[in-house]
């Protein structure tokens, strides 16, 4: 026999719901709520369970990062580097709450960012009351928030990867609470907010191949150069060394996570599941994200082959991701074949400036910097090829005025934070490692030469 | 051309579906099922996705706490205790079919527990063709006990990992087996299965801060003690001797894992999805978890940074964690800085928690007993701060009464499990590890010092 | 204040949408796609829903695979399986859309298989209009073909578990590209593509313990044939040398993406979501996996105590598996008690099988063959247990045409492979680690003796 979870159910009475009546009939209960029509009632909770699902995906991507930066570091470092992935994921909800969502959504009307302040959540009696007016807004608006600071989360996430084995934690958090709280929130509000770039130059950028990955990558360009290469990079002579990843595995898992994530972050950017298109919509978004990650995978595994005789695992990750961060601009519009020639071309991407930054001296250590900036500008440019709302023009402009604002507030940020308190470890430090030095863990003190442990 | 997967759909209709024919026409079909209104169904649709995509969510948190405490041992201790999150996840599920949901939730009445028994999981086509009647249970009943089924298995790994590095495998099975099968059962039902809690002191725990969180910290307070510490871990001088986790990138894996596994842990808990309210309650939800683990994890790196210079790693995770555990009690009616000093005041409980168990010489091995003893009472006393429906007083009954029913039962249990087969190794298994005395398989026979591979 | 994120909405007019006005006006709006009825509409969501989520949790089994078998082999050999499951995966993609997917279920009609080709993606927006025509396909057709490309990418994993640490990359990939574009496909046509197995014998088979899972398991054992077992593994006295995997948190790890994963396999095979039959029968069917697998896995625990007095953590986690790949055929129609059988049954065949197939001196690396193909056969075989449509003897010709089929060709694909461009690395590479032979990167560059980094 199953019996009715009910005094569960009539504790969540808290609030003002009437939920336990809901539970135990299933019809002709007369409820306050009942005067919203309940088909109207459907698209709002098809348009916010979208935002709910498709953003604990997106959550989840916090994770990918973790997993991936963790593995593509050295062991003496990884302690600092889960500390900082989890620390950016606490500091961008906070801040996106405090500052950032009305600082990128709140009366931007066309202009260059909105009105800072603190987000307050509707009580959900009043919310779901409030359907009954005219142009009511079709989701819950805590659905939406949850939805766009994990997007913001995920700005953070890729420049933590980039300084990585060098960068001191204070200051790297200082710069995530200020990209999380100010320069994201205020990119976002040109396009997505409805500011200028969206007004007047019909800039496109469906999930954010610019305003995510471009804007991540832009402020870990700025932090890499003032920070400056790990010792031992780069020779005197021009010679590239390198500092192999600890896990693969891991390294494997974060990619993983990554592309299931992906899923949430582009077929949830459909904003809405309310009707057959919508949902037909975001399938095809789906399929469209899977096959494009399969194109830049496979296309960096063949190239690897040929250039190099060898598969280097790490390019192979890389491409995967790198074809994804190319069709986030716009997924949906693009076909089949489309979809993976601009996955392919992020694979390209991945082969072709992963050895370029060496060459400039830039030290990136999981390649950051070719996935989400490069690849990222790729997308955005593509997009008017199977989205006749967009103009080469429109995106350049974005592509630009993105990535100029970004990296020079974040040059400042960085080089400020520099002469303050100082932006990197102490190279005695940095040659003993950061979990030693920072957080007093190591990450796998058993493990070969890092073992001290008993 | 895209043609239908129509033969997989024949074959559904293997136990009176008619789901073939759903799938090839639209509209106009007459089909049993009709007599129930679509509306109705739509209700009974939302509210059982809820418990599936919420539950599997909650599933993961298996996998969380294995990485977690996987992570937290010594990699002698990592296959055991991998072994054990498996096993108790799969005792769990079939206990609480065999004996624990409805010695939970059937009659309860008011009274300290129900009828125990097998579930019978319903035929759906009747289940669906009892919606036309009056009063109809608006989920599916299958869908209930999955997602009660996981709460009860949360509540077994919050014990493995106290004990672990010590506690033989066949007692903490046996305890795992009774806790799931009757102890958590009768805790829950006192308030979920609407028993005397409940009726008589309106106690409110939204998603189980005390019913499952302080109860498995009790019952792993209980084992800690019965099975005593870890050789070498306290010094006869009354020193305290850190053994650190051998896996840094596991225990933030599994912590990443938790607090996505939380959005569906306190989400799903509003049990119903049914209405824009219902929904938009859950997303206000979703808002005030995150940001309640997001201020116990800053919070705690905040301090540790202050009092001890460095970010241990394992403080931070536990910080977020603390905070979950906190707003589990009532995730949906605080505002969003009541959540943020919820959330954060669990962070400060693990910085002042941790070293006082080590001063008690208490050895709880991933500060089980902090996270979800602790934390778990605070988030229970601070509901009425936010809901009116609860007071100080009903709080605090429940809190006594759950704190010493577990902790006297299980105390029992784990006395009559030392006096009947012992619940710990022998000095010299422990020193070789449990791995090598109970396992037979290294976690990791080649890294470090453990290998003795080829 | 929470504004509404209206310029991203615009923006995804792009393809014909008009979300945006779905998003700013909660009725009331006469809009195109008004023509079709709403509850059509919600049918049509909820179906499509359930092949992404659902589909989603499949795609994350191929993250399971790749931790699983990473686990299992040793770290010499890890990042070339990590490299070969994002590979699998990407490829499997690739061609279950260029010829899979067409070739599987397009104009079967009782045959033998379908129509290759690639498959075109609808216009959302001419999908949703499609709606109104009498007998229009109640789903997005993107989201059947997400759900069925992530079911042909598990049986390429499969193979990839049991013939680690010997195959070279390339044969291993061009094989990939045969099983996911042709072999499965044409298997799969029989059954879930309308053709002759499904038309004449009624053969039966849920979600794929035959069509997946033992489709797997004979092109790997066809490949472990002739391919031979890993060098030190059987003495030439007849003795059997274990290779012990380098890593369990990760194969542990692996054990719960596929259980978690394995809810959306068999659950969302159910194809439908759109009544309360439908989702009550999803509901069932999870509560049949699960257990199952907790049968699964705890008969091989208990098993092996008494065996071997010692717990070996592999033959857990397969017994997991092997419940799972058994329940599998048939989670829908079992009673409780029924499934549990069935899922220890599992468990049961990996205790005998495992060993037995190494008294073969076939090298299994993972397990895959009892697991996969075995506990398949098993779980293929007692559908008429519960299942009055299926008979044992078109169950029998099922499997033995799945069986026949798919060894013999694979047995000529590895054998041309192996006469045209070899499938298996020199002794000497295989010595080395295919790490260093194929890849060019360690794993685990730090840890234990593949410690070579700085």
């Amino acid at each position: 026999m199953i019996s009715i979870n009910h005094a569960k159910a009539l504790r969540i009475g808290g609030v003002g719901l009437a939920a336990s009546a809901v539970l135990l009939a299933g019809s002709g209960v007369a409820m306050a709520e009942e005067a919203v029509p309940f088909d109207t009632q459907v698209k709002f909770i098809f348009n916010t369970l979208n935002f709910l699902v498709m953003g604990f995906l997106v959550m989840w991507m916090a994770a990918g990062f973790a997993m991936l930066e963790a593995g593509m570091v050295r062991s003496k470092n990884v302690s600092m580097q889960l500390t900082k992935n989890i620390a950016l994921y606490s500091l961008a909800g906070i801040m996106f709450w405090l500052v950032g969502y009305n600082l990128m959504y709140s009366g931007v009307d066309g202009g260059f960012f909105g009105t800072p302040g603190p987000v307050s959540i509707p009580d959900p009696a009043e919310e779901a009351k409030g359907l009954a007016k005219e142009g009511a807004t079709m989701y819950a608006a805590a659905s939406d928030w949850f939805f766009q600071m994990v997007f913001c989360a995920t700005t953070a996430s890729i420049v933590s990867g980039t300084v990585a084995e060098r960068v001191k934690l204070i200051p790297f958090l200082i710069f995530t609470i200020l990209l999380t709280g100010v320069i994201y929130p205020i990119v976002g509000s040109w396009e997505w907010g409805g500011g200028w770039l969206d007004a007047k130059f019909g800039f496109s950028d469906f999930a954010g191949s610019t305003l995510v990955h471009s804007t991540g990558g832009w402020a870990a360009l700025a932090g890499a150069l003032v920070i400056g290469a790990r010792k031992g990079k780069y020779g005197p002579d021009g010679s590239v060394h390198p500092l192999p990843g600890s896990n693969m595995a891991l390294v494997t898992l974060g990619t993983f996570i990554l592309w299931l994530g992906w899923f949430g972050f582009n077929g949830g950017s459909q904003l809405a599941m309310d009707s057959a298109e919508n949902v037909s919509a975001i399938a095809r978004i789906f399929v469209n994200t899977n096959l494009a990650a399969a194109a830049g995978a496979v296309t960096a595994l063949v190239l690897a082959l040929i250039i190099y005789r060898k598969v280097d695992i790490t390019l192979v990750m890389n491409g995967a991701l790198a074809g994804l961060v190319s069709i986030t601009a716009e997924p949906l519009a693009p076909s089949v074949p489309l979809s993976l020639f601009i996955g392919a071309v992020g694979g390209v991407i991945v082969i072709v400036f992963v050895p370029l930054l060496d060459k400039l001296r830039i030290d990136d250590v999981v390649g950051a910097i070719p996935v989400h900036l490069i690849a990222g500008i790729w997308g955005t440019m593509i997009v008017p090829a199977s989205n006749g709302d967009a103009t080469f023009f429109g995106q350049f402009v974005g592509v630009v005025a993105v990535g100029v604002f970004t990296f020079v507030v974040s040059l400042i940020v960085w080089l400020a934070l520099k002469a303050i308190i100082g932006v990197r470890v102490s190279e005695e430090e940095e040659l003993m490692g950061l979990d030693a030095a920072e957080i007093g863990v190591e990450a796998y003190p058993e493990f070969g030469k890092g073992s001290q442990a008993i």
